[in-house]
């Protein structure tokens, strides 16, 4: 029957299976094919990995694809279901939004049965695939013009103990910034609908602009770490090199630590990701391009913090973001 | 009367004056008005630097605007005429075309003054702009899904003396590469133009992705080199520092050194730009994300040949270009 979400391939099945995740067609789209990779090696966690949330953030499906290729050999025990293109339409149109009903994915779930292609799709992994899985990696990236460092991210989660897991498989990725990210708009998320089912949930960021063969074992390293740490495979996890440095750090950043352009203009930043900043530290310039006269206005830090997301020379409007800076949590241990 | 472009500055005005260049309206557009800065010392070399040809290359306007600071202080001679932002309205939307009717400001050169706002833009700049400079500085950058070391470029010319003028002020600006390109698309562009008249043309490239604090530095640091180097600021001309290397090279490309794809699928890199690769080395991977059957495809390269332009983390139609090699020209003295 072709009216239900459903998997061409048997999850039960030992060792790799290759199948796909058929989401039903409707009036705007016709039935479409996600290819699911299955690696079944028996009892222990169960875990789903998924990329290609946005279609303008590619970090994810790449390293989702070069999984495949290791961990049939390394993995010892438990189930990893990859699944690294969630929503194809908006990948091949490099659009972080499905261009076809123009809704973003990560904002839908779970999802309809009945609703427009994008719903269709939340709908049919919620249903077929997050049921199958206890922990989920969602990889995706900080898109093309923001500069943002290797991050593991949670949203704050009411349920303490929840959070605790959550935050402790985080840190696991040993990225260089794990982030606890209190964030206002969050319904339809991924995350929020596993994490109502007790699901451990770690959303991987990265970015952003071009996906360099660097950044990608940054990345692909992180995803290690954390598997590792799942004890899905042997090894000891370690710190992958960024800006010359082995480290990382837990931050947690509120919606009021935005800071928004003062004007239309070009935001030139002057600082990096990462960068410790105090009250009156010039975070970028704003040069209002339309006219002669205007002078660039400065940004400032409003007080001390570290600067974790960086807009990347972009031409933007007033009152839109262009930084957002962070506080330091507790340092990371381990 | 506005039915002709012309200035609101006069540009024999000593010292820095501010104005507009006025790009009349039509049917599709009411007048534009372009910021212009006119930096006049007296005798001397005739510069135009102009950014924001392609509305999603940002590094240009910011690098304009940032000259316009400091250059009244350290010019010693001549006139410098800078156009941060070409054109307005692909800025403004950061996109490469304009979005009001399609076109690409850097194919409809000299321009119409009778045509479409695009082609208006150029009509003005040819008619109003171009005759006031003997060297142009195009600032460019190679958008946002392609990696690109710092790059002062030129297509060749068959004038062997205009050649030699114009590689000498490339080399000058003392990037990472100086970059004979040989491209078969130059219909309409601007520096087809401007050497069609004699003037030597630079176009500066660099990219992709994130414009960080970093590559503005290299990028100011080239167009200082080049403003030392024609004689209007005092000064040594240094190479930037570009991943821990101080050093430049001159390499040369043609339409045949695109590496293309074999497949639709998500492109990963497997080098950076500037990498030396010989016959048979890895330069990507592309994963067909359609399939879960069809397995990735190496992309290798077809002979000894230096990597200046990768693809970072796109997805491809086939036969879409992921990957540029170029080969030794000379060694870049000096």
């Amino acid at each position: 029957m072709s009216d239900a979400p459903h998997l061409t391939l048997d999850l039960n099945t030992p060792g790799v299976t290759r199948g796909h995740l058929i989401v039903p067609g409707g009036a705007d789209q016709r039935e479409l094919s996600l290819p699911v990779f299955s690696l079944n090696k028996g009892q222990g966690p169960r875990l789903l990995i998924t990329g290609g949330n946005h279609g303008n953030e590619l970090e994810g499906p790449i390293v989702a694809r070069r999984l495949i290729e290791w961990l049939p050999e390394a993995q010892t025990c438990g189930r990893v279901i990859v699944l690294p293109v969630l929503n194809p339409l908006a990948v091949q149109a490099w659009s972080r939004n499905t261009p076809l009903d123009g809704l973003n994915l990560n904002r839908v779930f779970p999802g309809r049965a009945d609703g427009s292609v994008t719903e269709r799709i939340a709908d049919a992994v919620s249903r077929v695939l997050l049921p199958m899985a206890d922990t989920i990696f969602d990889l995706h990236s900080f898109g093309p013009t923001w500069d943002f460092p290797p991050a593991a991210t949670t949203h704050p989660i009411a349920d303490q103990d929840l959070m605790a897991k959550t935050l402790g498989m985080a840190e696991a990725f040993k990225l260089p910034l794990t982030l606890i990210w209190d964030y206002s708009d969050t319904a339809g998320m991924f995350d929020i609908l596993a994490q109502d089912q007790g699901k451990v949930f770690v959303c991987a960021e990265f970015g952003g602009g071009a996906v360099g063969m660097d950044s990608l074992a940054i990345y692909e390293a992180g995803v290690r770490n954390a598997l590792i740490a799942l004890g899905l495979v042997d090894g000891k996890g370690e710190y992958p090199m960024f800006r010359q440095e082995r480290s990382g750090q837990t931050l947690e950043t509120h919606p009021s630590d935005e800071l928004k352009s003062p004007a239309q203009g070009i935001f030139e930043p002057r600082c990096s990701v990462l960068d410790e900043v105090k009250q009156g530290d010039l975070i970028g310039i704003l040069h209002p391009m339309e006219s002669s006269t205007a002078e660039p206005i400065d940004i400032r830090a409003t007080g001390a913090s570290i600067v974790i997301a960086i807009r990347s020379g972009a031409h933007v409007k007033a009152s839109e973001a262009v930084a957002l800076i962070a506080r330091r949590m507790k340092t990371s241990t381990d």
